[in-house]
């Protein structure tokens, strides 16, 4: 490896954190301090909020191809990537307009390569062998988050959480850690929104964060998180809306490893985005869950918690999981096709549930955990419908009205109101 | 060269063409009517009108580069290339959405090769080799116009004209004849604002086009004339307004030995946008207007037209010249900082005059044209303060207050008002 005379830097910086010329600015001055301070800094940039939704408006009104003309999802891909091509360029001009050298690379002038799934694309590999030189010698580079050059020669996007994911690939290709500028200033031990009483946590790992991702919490993608886990990239999180130079809090993401010391659960995540599907009087007998779950499979909804009830008096069962509330029409249509097939007297859609989540790796080596959390909903006689765990997290299905008296008993009862957000280990 | 089933097309639509899903459906219609005549269409878009307006008013926000930073050109090229991407894509899908096979390639995709400058690239060649048997096999190439890929690797853009040079460019590389559609339905005898009694023109010769061109009408670039006279491209200019495969009037661009009978004069022009500087009390010794336009040339500002006057009486005279109204402050200041070395005693600018020509090829072999002009001009009591002439062009400076009395008066003076549109040769 060639050797460098600074020490390299991603910034990422999110939609609302770009929304305008001034926040555009704001953000500059960001990587203005960094370059400063004698980083070799990228920058990864959004489209400016809103201006994406124009183009996706444009091109709903466009309407779909003809039959056998494609799904017009690459025509999509160069649409709308060209809201992140327009801040690149932007970013790039208030750069040098404040005296920092830079210069902007595309999607395709990296190259960052994905696979042909346009409109949700998958990165194969970045090139970093211009980039890496480039900031070496004190050229920021400012690349478009979002957008790759697919294996068909043409723009692809990434799909949701896509700004994220091409800030931490480039961050491995540059060995550089990743710091993600958006309008909160860390990840907080629950929605600070439903808790005031929710703490910034100085430093998660990565499988707590992907956990965190998944269940709910909007900070940061899970893709991006799973990219920066698997390539050990450390990524910080901290708000675009403080001043240069000054502490900004933040919330780093790293391996378990370099966390100083473990809670039991870290965080309290939920989510309004689910509905409940019950099937009623299914036969008793072998192959009935499979054929169920065929169905929803072929129609591509993905089933997260299953619940099995029979009453002793019956030979017949009742049967609910849930699913993303966006998903609950298409899994109704995908049952009821099958009933003939699957054998059950009625189907009933329930889209007034949320999930709440606890998650921690330190629940791995502690007993206890799900024992405090069924004891504190039972105390505000919150009824769990359904359940889900993985090694560190479980997963509770509650009544929608009942999510925020939940996340509130569970915070208090896991005493994440007393976590310190300053006795953590220092920055890798 | 490969055998082509189908006879190949270039058309272009311009900003109010394309200024809403509206029009880029309307615009779609026409390219879907071409296809089904059985062409074989590659289509050149601008941005939607008004897109890249706001695009430059961001980077005016973003500021002018620190120094030793550039001129910041390279990514304006960035920020406003991207509003025809966003055109060629949202065409493609209503295309495909109409049953039309189609894909857009960008400027870096067929590819467009240009030079490096920034903002005014310059075309030096566009590769064809995939785009040609693409559209030959019946796929409709979108094409965004005013961008290119330049020798350093970057987006450019083309400057004025940009979109209309792209379209002419590609037909030449396709050898197919290129329709331009624009908000007019065709090039007129005079502007119709002016002198309601215009006539649409069936056929112009590429010099008297390019004259038009550069004597202020509007309706294409000079540079893409000087393109399609270069490489022999049959150019219509054509109303986006008509209906899909109805007649829509139009105009050719043609070969002087293509059209089959020509006028004396074609067309009267007229410019706005002219401004006179006059140098008071010169030296009367040779040096002098090589003093005068040496600082002017320093200046990087085109002269037009020159008039020198001296009375009898005095060894000292004045010289006046014209140039564009946006050049006239830094002519001023051109020749006020060379004042010295000059020898005026003063300066004059007066913003209020106008350019009126009179052009044809036939002028080339008959007399009487210009006698025709200064007796026309002379009985509409209209001063002319300035000539200057080509082989197939007159222009004059006059008052602006009295410049579309004399564009009426030379209009009726050459007959133009019964040129017919209908006499002349068929489409070649």
């Amino acid at each position: 490896m060639m050797p460098r005379p600074h020490s390299r830097l991603v910034m990422k910086f999110g939609g609302t954190s770009v929304a305008d010329m001034t926040r555009i600015r704001r953000a500059a001055e960001l990587v203005a301090a960094e370059v400063k301070a004698g980083k070799a800094v990228a920058v990864v940039v959004s489209a400016m909020a809103g201006v994406t939704n124009q183009y996706v408006t444009w091109t709903d009104v466009a309407g779909p191809p003809a039959p056998g003309l494609g799904d017009g999802e690459d025509e999509y891909d160069v649409v709308v990537s060209s809201g992140e091509q327009v801040t690149a360029g932007l970013m790039t001009m208030v750069l040098r307009n404040l005296g920092v050298a830079s210069r902007s690379w595309l999607g395709w002038q990296v190259p960052i390569h994905t696979d042909t799934g346009h409109g949700h694309a998958r990165i194969t590999g970045v090139e970093a062998d211009t980039l890496g030189p480039a900031i070496d010698q004190g050229v920021v580079a400012v690349v478009p988050g979002f957008q790759g050059l697919g294996a068909d020669g043409r723009i692809t996007t990434l799909g949701r959480g896509g700004s994220d994911t091409t800030a931490v690939a480039l961050a491995a290709a540059l060995h550089a850690p990743c710091d993600i500028y958006t309008d909160v200033d860390g990840v907080y031990t629950t929605d600070p929104r439903v808790e005031p009483k929710a703490r910034r946590l100085a430093q998660v790992c990565y499988p707590e964060m992907l956990e965190m991702a998944a269940m709910g919490a909007k900070v940061l993608a899970a893709r991006a998180v799973e990219l920066a886990y698997a390539h050990q990239v450390p990524v910080r999180v901290l708000s675009s809306f403080s001043e240069p130079g000054q502490p900004r809090g933040g919330t780093w993401i790293l391996n378990e490893d370099q966390i100083m010391e473990h809670r039991l659960v870290s965080a309290v995540a939920h989510s309004l985005d689910e509905a409940k599907v019950t099937l009623r009087h299914l036969p008793d007998h072998p192959g009935t869950a499979a054929r169920i779950f065929d169905a929803l499979g072929a129609a591509d909804i993905n089933v997260d918690m299953i619940v099995q009830a029979r009453s002793e008096a019956q030979a017949r069962a009742d049967l609910a999981f849930s699913v993303g509330r966006r998903d609950a029409r298409k899994a109704m249509n995908a049952v009821k096709a099958a009933q003939e097939a699957i054998g059950f007297s009625e189907v009933l859609l329930d889209e007034g549930v949320a999930k709440v989540s606890v998650i921690g790796v330190g629940m791995r080596s502690h007993a206890g955990v799900a024992q405090t959390l069924f004891a504190t909903l039972a105390a505000q006689k919150i009824n769990v419908q359904a359940i889900s765990t993985s090694e560190i997290k479980i997963s509770v299905l509650v009544d929608e009205a009942q999510a925020e008296s939940a996340v509130k008993a569970l915070h208090a009862a896991y005493g994440l109101a007393e976590v310190s957000t300053q006795n953590c280990a220092a920055t890798p």
